[in-house]
């Protein structure tokens, strides 16, 4: 057994016990998970040391929303949304003809070269959506590839009703429910829908979700991003671990994401991109709703693949203070994923981390758009 | 004379021509500078190649404002803000305090720091502004430390009035404009004046610009960022080269600028960081006037080093195309900064370029926070 110490650990997050503040820490790894943090002038031998040189180090980030598996780019569409044509899900279909006519070379290159950037930026756990296959085919073999690089792999097949079956959805839905999802289920971990008017209504979005669960496969969903909708009651009352995007709420959608387990995850990069009004973080926050943060990376409303960004972007534009975002970004993801064992950086904790060229987590707000993170270290491994 | 081409370029903004777009070009250097761009069918023979594998190519990013010579932080100050304080300039105090105290040593190392931040992120050319030191010793010493690291070099003396002449602001103004300018006019190329409520009225940037002239500083302004005031028109009225943060503008400021060769900078970062409306930079290019985008960087109002971040908030929020953005951040830069030879990519222009990890230019504003700058070139060479 070999353990790893981090000293000079200039300020540290631990993310356990609200931010978990320490300064001039230390932390030892041993097998990629924490055995012990605590003060540098307390720190256990270890066989090796790296110093960080007073850096301030945060847990990993934890996104757990993106859609990595795709081939082309919609730069053009970006640019005409900018300059005055309206965002509309209807352009998931160029990305859906896109990805079908691509080799599972180039999907497999596009996708690592996305996980890798993302690792840059300091993301050591990723949730990966198929969803611009839409037939049996490309649906499994896009899971096939996410599985490749996370363990946390989703079934979206209810992302939108493909072109030929655009006048008949519910035959889509069987498909979606029948065929495709048994060719799936074995690369995935969770199933998603996304409920919304234009795709998929509360009823479809039940019996999808209840299909998977038959299949062992946890739920989540995309709800109430372009107006208000059933989307986030459905998820409470089903229970589900995360509902995702969170703009248009009612009172009482708000009421039951407090009252029930379920973890609102907000996507401000998409309100940044497609010029919308942002969902309101403080709202959930002073509600009691547990809020994660999530970059929702896809080629189409947003395309940012930056966690830092989105965290700058919650304090700016959805009233998180920069340790609520941090939490968010963090905790809040590890929850919307049901996982204990990332986003924080307690003993037993994966070795996930964050070294800043920043003497304080604050910079992650403070100097939006800069790439500050230095060094990414998974399972105690620098990557 | 060795000749450099570099080939591969997949996507290339000459920014002469309106963009200039190229497609499949290339673009030999000599001497630092510009000898031959086009297609790359055309290339002429250089004696050596760099291929970019199709990588998009755009001119290093002009950034004509920026305040880098200082020491300290305000991340407390920021958070404190995000969470409900609103900024106010007398946080630059905070900064001038920590300033004075530091070393020559301590100044350079961090400006070095904050400029090797700003390459790596595509910007080549950079104007730096004195302003926390506010004694004759220190603004001489902030500019004598700026000039190690740009040409464009700023003096700001009249940034704010020191605590120890609060009570006497016209004995400050004598100050600045006598034996401070006197220290300073030799590692200055500009002059600069903060003129805003709370900081310097119209008279007084008059006579300190004046002052600035007869010892041969171009004048510039900040202007109407916090709430309607003359700077612009005084600005247009001395034919100055640039007047920065237009954030509050009159139908007759908006004229004045239109009828003016005087460049507006707008600092999106700025409002991003301190929650306030952005400026109209669509009313402003429809006027007809020339806009340029800066970064103001500096420990208080907005700490981002990002000129890719400023370019896609001006897109987000200030109206201007992708296009537009890209054309301020370079070539409006350099009007700002009055030169021809940076900005561009022209035949005879400096070989400031940065390439992309992108197709295309688009992605600056489509892919907001992620580092998408792979390599910087300064004079023709990698840096
Ligand atoms: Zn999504
Ligand atoms: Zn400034």
């Amino acid at each position: 057994m070999t353990s790893v110490a981090l000293t000079g650990i200039g300020e540290l997050s631990t993310q356990d016990d609200e931010l978990g503040l320490l300064h001039d820490a230390a932390l030892v790894v041993e097998h990629g998970r924490v055995a012990w943090v605590g003060p540098a002038a307390q720190a256990p031998a270890a066989d090796t040391a790296h110093d960080l040189g007073g850096r301030a180090v945060v847990p990993g980030f934890v996104d757990s929303h993106s859609h990595l598996v795709f081939a082309g780019d919609r730069a053009e569409e970006f640019a005409a949304r900018m300059t005055g044509t309206p965002y509309s899900a209807g352009g998931i279909r160029t990305t859906v003809a896109a990805t079908r006519a691509a080799s599972d070379e180039q999907l497999a290159a596009n996708l690592a070269r996305l996980v890798d950037e993302m690792r840059r930026q300091g993301t050591t756990t990723v949730e990966v959506k198929s969803g611009y296959g839409l037939t049996v085919h490309d649906e499994a073999r896009s899971l096939a590839l996410a599985r490749q690089v996370t363990e946390e792999t989703t079934f979206l097949g209810a992302h939108v009703v493909p072109p030929e079956l655009a006048d008949d959805p519910a035959a889509y839905v069987d498909l979606v429910t029948g065929p495709m999802l048994d060719a799936c289920a074995p690369h995935a971990r969770w199933i998603d829908v996304f409920c919304e008017s234009g795709a998929f209504d509360e009823d479809q979005a039940r019996a999808i979700l209840q299909a998977g669960k038959e299949k062992g496969l946890g739920g989540r969903l995309h709800a109430n991003q372009l107006g208000p909708g059933p989307g986030v009651r459905l998820a409470c009352e089903l229970g589900l671990v995360a509902v995702d995007h969170c703009t248009y709420l009612t009172d009482q959608d708000v009421d039951a994401l407090a009252s029930s387990g379920t973890t609102a995850t907000l996507l401000p990069g998409v309100e940044f991109s497609t010029r919308s009004p942002y969902p309101d973080g403080r709202r959930l926050l002073d509600a009691g709703v547990s809020v994660a943060i999530a970059s929702d990376c896809n080629p189409g409303s947003c395309f940012t693949s930056s966690m830092p960004l989105c965290l700058a972007l919650a304090v700016r534009e959805m009233g998180l203070s920069p340790a609520e975002a941090l939490t968010a970004a963090t905790r809040g993801g590890a929850r919307a994923l049901g996982r204990t064992d990332v986003g924080h950086l307690g003993v037993g904790a994966c070795a996930d981390l964050a070294v800043l060229d920043a003497p304080s987590y604050l910079h992650l707000a403070y100097r939006p758009g800069v790439p500050l993170v230095r060094e990414t270290f998974v399972r105690g491994r620098l990557t």
